[in-house]
């Protein structure tokens, strides 16, 4: 069942979000380049101009046969020119067969079918055994929100222990455990309350909300998978237009939705223009309701407030790193794709604070030497794929911009693979340098491959120092870090000293931002000037803040280079941010570990996790093989042994068969079944070899105890 | 610092709160006994007679000598006189502090102080040490909302890790991960749309909003404090007021605080009446603003709509149990009492169902024979305190109402101990009659003795059919669970069939009313009615939702009893729930853990926390005696070896003394240190009896695994 799913548009996601919030603070206005999908589209584009020429043939063979038939041609004739009309017709069903198996991104027999029907047997089988429900699922549901199940809990909570040793424990990180109930002013700082926001259109008569995004989305892929007459120049644009539809401003949207006359999906009611909806929920902390708050988007921000005590708790001592698990909340405005876009959802997030002027990192060499799928910024502009790159390489070449970032994708691949993500659907995609914040220094996403397409599960993002001086700014606590020199350094420095009476005089209420913008030069910049003002006595100097251009005269500001003794140096740390989706890891292991095999009697095809022991729900299962008393009686003490040894097990004392009881442990990913067949020794079976091995009734508990936690495995036990 | 402080009136708590809710649901309106509280009140009560009467003879004296002056009595006689009123006045004095002291409920050397300044003492350590921090302090912080540090976050989450081994592991229960937001309906069914209310009293100039039974509690308890001129029976009304407060309506609260003239803390502004204000924080779900959502003010709700799938996922089985933990939300008015009292909290709630009709439990024999501190409802009633029991003969007298019940409660006991929680200082308080909602059959709370008094920190409710029945009428699904029957029984069954045209005819528009009260008799009444009619043709009859007695005669009803054969049994579960507020059991847990002991030079205090390995955020330290690289090594070196083994460890690698070191692990409750003083093997020290062995460097990381997860303990390793 494992197969490859390229899909040329990654979709929308939790990260993307958080990257148009981030975006949407940067000063780049350039436009997605999803260069790599563009690439896909060559054979498609050469499909449809084939499809175009063939039915130009087609119709011109059916005039012809109409003139033959007019002009009274005989019928061998014209049973000839039919015949070759229906040669041609049958190419057309070729290559209208291929188009639409190209468009899919599979291969001629249809893949989307396939695909949709291996997630549907995935998510039927989740959702019958509980894995995760529908939440208020008697009360009809809520879009967007989803229960984890017994088994789901389970998963999700061994994932949540690995995530804490690999991370938090191996790494000596600080982890902390912040509200979900945040005051405005926080997310103010942070940019939420303004900024993360989607475009939304309303039905001008029921009122229906849709996202304007999806909208046009939806109507582009229809028209590119259902017209296949379209014309490649018009199929070409409407893949410019889900190329750029992240970047579309509510006009540009607004324009688009009018042009195609895109109308409300249920209704076909006229839709309103696009307006941002702020994507948090918000609710009223204490009675007197004066003071908003909102549930966070993120986990991040409670590190970010807390960085001054975390700094001091660490003996004021760079780098460190914080962690954080927790809820997080996006009120979507509807939510699509099941488990992968959700209201409500746990995060894991990293916050690694790091000397900007150091970001070398101790255990880089353990990391240098893995090899695993990259996608490089030039990869994806030049429309090549993904490639197996060893990290150290990436490093040393310059793709990856430090050693600290590099050993999160490092860990990070560590992570996702011992969790059982398969490593050849797994790739680090670098952004674009319009999908980044103008702030960011460089971003990585682990990407896995599902049905859905690429899905962006892990954001590896250094932020530089952008978070820190937002919440120094709004709050007046300086979150800085101080680097004791161990004798006082002798430094020069730049000052800049505006002569604010002539620049009053001369720019009036301008002055504040000539003065700023002076004062903001870099250092080559104000020398720059100094000598120009030396030589011409004046200069044009453009201040970003006016939009114009204004003239600076030797007596408005004084620029020289003075030498002082420096005993420390004080500076904003920058932050490597690693945040997972931890819903979405799941779901996509789920994808990856699932599996069908005949049944012994090869009448049906039974389903199975192939969950690693260390995610897998429940460990061990325990059945008598018969329904017998004594049986039972050690079945319970297997059982209760392994308890003890903390190892989560089940008894089935059920009286089905055993071949049954088999295929139900195999379907929740346990990866070890105990039959109880003597009162001395039992029999252990593997899920996925069906190995079986004999091992005596005391030695059960430690067997599978090593087998489960990798201390053996089951290979040479 | 062991100390103890028996506080007369329990604090509202989270159970209070949630049983607020219950209890408003339920028709009994009894007053609130604290009874045991009352009791206390017998020496206070003599000691203010005593004082009064002493006042009195002051004053006699003081005006004999007046008498005398005037008189022109002798000095010798007058100042005889003067020694005997001075004399009288050390009484007082001595009855003064003996009242003081009785008030606080500690000994005459006034121990709310040493109470206040003891928890003084373990904040600033838990502050200074980041075992929590008030959350966006940068910002100035918001009421009710903390962070878990580092160390606090790791006691939580190995607090949280012990309960699900010991609950959810050891005892097969299936858990479930719910979303925070939900949506209006369900909280309509559950009740807390409509009843999960404080009242508040508003600030009639500023608007400022206050708890109204906050104000009259501090009203009172302050008068009772200083006002020792009080007389007895004010106090004693004052007393029976702060006894009955959570029962007070909103007429009655605002009456009293009209009554003692209490107006606005802050301002002295008059104040509003009292109004509900409900505690749930509101958001609206989807971009529409018309699905009203709550953010969840407990997890149980989760569960419950559940049941359904969970009943199938157990094989159609009863008795099974869910659990889940997870945040919670309350939207208090004005939190106070630091950690105890929260906006948002981590609950860990079990719903265990159960055939009301067989409440046995099959690991009941494994309970039975514990002891602790018991403290049944006849002992609260007749002013005695908690006694030493054995949970088998709670149950077997019937002080206890049912096995399952007692199997939680004793599970509960040792989950608490086991973490650390004093057993001198932990009782179970069985509710009164009156804080019990009609449906509940018997509750109990987990109470540990705080500085802050006996905090409610588990409560264990045998809530009947409750909460399923409440879901099944809101959602028309029926949250059943069926007994098949081995063969088909026969049962008499009770059939009462009200003769509408009668009952219209007599009744008119309340005619429905009558009918569904007819239809709800149960059997004896059904039985005694149907004899009366038959001798007296008519028969007086009860209407509660009419408020009055009707006539109904013979024509009206017909009552008969049929036999049929029935092949199963359909009932609806009853649900006991143990409901755990994590966050109050670590406070408590910080308080019971904490002691104080001289440096070595006995110079000065220092704290420990005598965490037991279970909890501790950390397990071991590791120190090089001296700052040499290659102790640093084999540090760094043991360090590894103890991550690997699943041992959380911190290396301090300053070069601070030994002694500072150790002071500062021990402020962290870290039960292991190991100083490398050589490099071949290196000295363990205990951090409570400061023992200290010597373990080859191989060997450490095995012996502290060993004592940490208690597979050998420190008195034999």
């Amino acid at each position: 069942m494992r197969s490859s799913y390229p899909s040329p548009l990654s979709p929308p996601s939790l990260h993307r979000i958080l990257l148009r919030l981030r975006h949407s603070l940067s000063t780049t206005t350039a436009t997605t380049a999803a260069a790599a999908a563009a690439m896909a589209t060559t054979t498609e584009d050469s499909l449809r101009q084939a499809l175009a020429a063939k039915q130009s043939t087609i119709d011109a063979s059916g005039n012809a046969i109409r003139q033959l038939k007019s002009a009274g041609a005989s019928k061998s004739e014209i049973d000839e020119a039919v015949k070759a009309l229906n040669a041609l017709k049958l190419e057309k069903t070729s290559i209208e067969n291929q188009l639409k198996a190209s468009i899919s991104g599979g291969d001629a027999n249809g893949s989307v079918v396939s695909r949709e029907a291996f997630r549907q047997a995935v998510v039927n089988t989740l959702e019958r055994r509980l894995f995760y429900i529908p939440s208020f699922k008697i009360y009809r549901g809520v879009a967007g929100l989803y229960d984890y199940g017994p088994p789901g809990c389970a998963v999700k909570s061994n994932v949540l222990a690995f995530w804490r040793q690999h991370f938090v424990l191996e790494e000596d990180m600080l982890e902390v455990d912040c509200p979900c109930v945040t005051p405005e002013v926080v997310l103010k700082a942070s940019g939420h309350v303004d900024k993360f926001t989607d475009l939304m259109v309303k039905d001008e008569k029921t009122g229906t909300c849709y996202r304007a995004d999806h909208l046009l989305k939806d109507h582009c892929k229809d028209k590119l998978e259902k017209d296949l007459a379209l014309s490649a120049e018009k199929a070409a644009e409407l893949k410019h237009v889900l190329a750029v539809l992240d970047d579309l401003s509510a006009e540009q949207l607004g324009a688009k939705i009018k042009e195609y006359g895109i109308t409300a999906p249920d209704t076909k009611n006229p839709l309103s223009d696009p307006y941002p909806f702020n994507l948090m929920f918000q609710t009223s902390i204490g009675p007197s309701g004066v003071s908003t708050g909102y549930m966070r988007p993120e986990t991040a921000q409670g590190i970010f407030v807390n960085f001054r005590d975390l700094y001091y708790y660490n003996g004021n001592k760079l780098p460190f790193a914080a962690a954080q698990i927790g809820q997080a909340f996006r009120n979507e405005i509807s939510p699509r794709q099941g488990l992968l876009r959700v209201r409500e959802f746990t995060l894991a997030e990293i916050e690694h604070f790091v000397d900007p002027d150091d970001k070398s990192h101790p255990k880089y060499s353990e990391v240098e030497n893995l090899k695993f799928l990259m996608f490089p910024r030039d990869e994806q502009m030049s429309g090549q794929s993904a490639k197996r790159l060893r990290l150290g390489d990436a490093v040393s070449k310059g793709i990856v911009n430090n050693q600290t970032l590099a050993y999160f994708i490092g860990r990070v691949y560590l992570f996702l693979t011992r969790l059982g993500i398969n490593e050849e659907r797994l790739r680090f995609r670098q952004h674009l340098p319009n999908e980044m914040a103008h702030y960011a220094a460089d971003c990585w996403d682990a990407e896995i491959e599902s049905s859905y397409g690429w899905i962006e599960c892990v954001g590896i993002a250094d932020r530089s120092a952008y978070d820190l001086r937002a919440h120094t700014d709004k709050s007046g606590i300086a979150l800085v870090a101080q680097e004791k020199f161990a004798e006082p350094k002798e430094v020069e420095k730049l000052v800049i000293t505006p002569v604010k009476k002539e620049l009053g005089l001369a720019f009036k209420g301008s002055q504040k931002m000539v003065v700023e913008a002076l004062e903001a030069m870099k250092e080559k910049e104000a020398m720059d000037m100094k000598a120009a003002l030396e030589t011409k006595g004046e200069v044009e100097f453009e201040v970003c803040t006016l939009q114009k251009t204004v003239t600076i005269k030797k007596n408005m500001v004084s620029i020289s280079k003075e030498k002082k003794k420096e005993h420390q140096r004080v500076f904003t740390p920058s932050v490597i941010e690693p945040s997972f989706g931890i819903g979405r890891i799941i779901y996509c292991l789920y994808e990856h570990s699932f599996y069908m095999r005949p049944s012994k009697a090869g009448d049906e095809q039974l389903n199975v996790f192939r969950f690693p022991p260390l995610v897998a729900p429940i460990k061990c299962t325990v059945f008598p093989l018969v329904q017998n008393q004594q049986y039972e009686e050690v079945a319970k003490q297997i059982s209760r042994s392994l308890t003890a040894a903390g190892i989560s097990n089940k008894k089935d004392i059920t009286g089905t068969s055993i071949g049954k009881r088999y295929a139900r442990t195999d379907e929740l990913g346990v990866p070890f079944a105990v039959t109880v067949d003597s009162t001395s020794s039992v029999t252990i079976r593997e899920r996925d070899s069906k190995d079986q091995i004999r091992v005596s009734v005391e030695e059960v508990a430690a067997v599978v105890k090593d087998v489960s936690e990798g201390r053996s495995t089951w290979a040479i036990s």
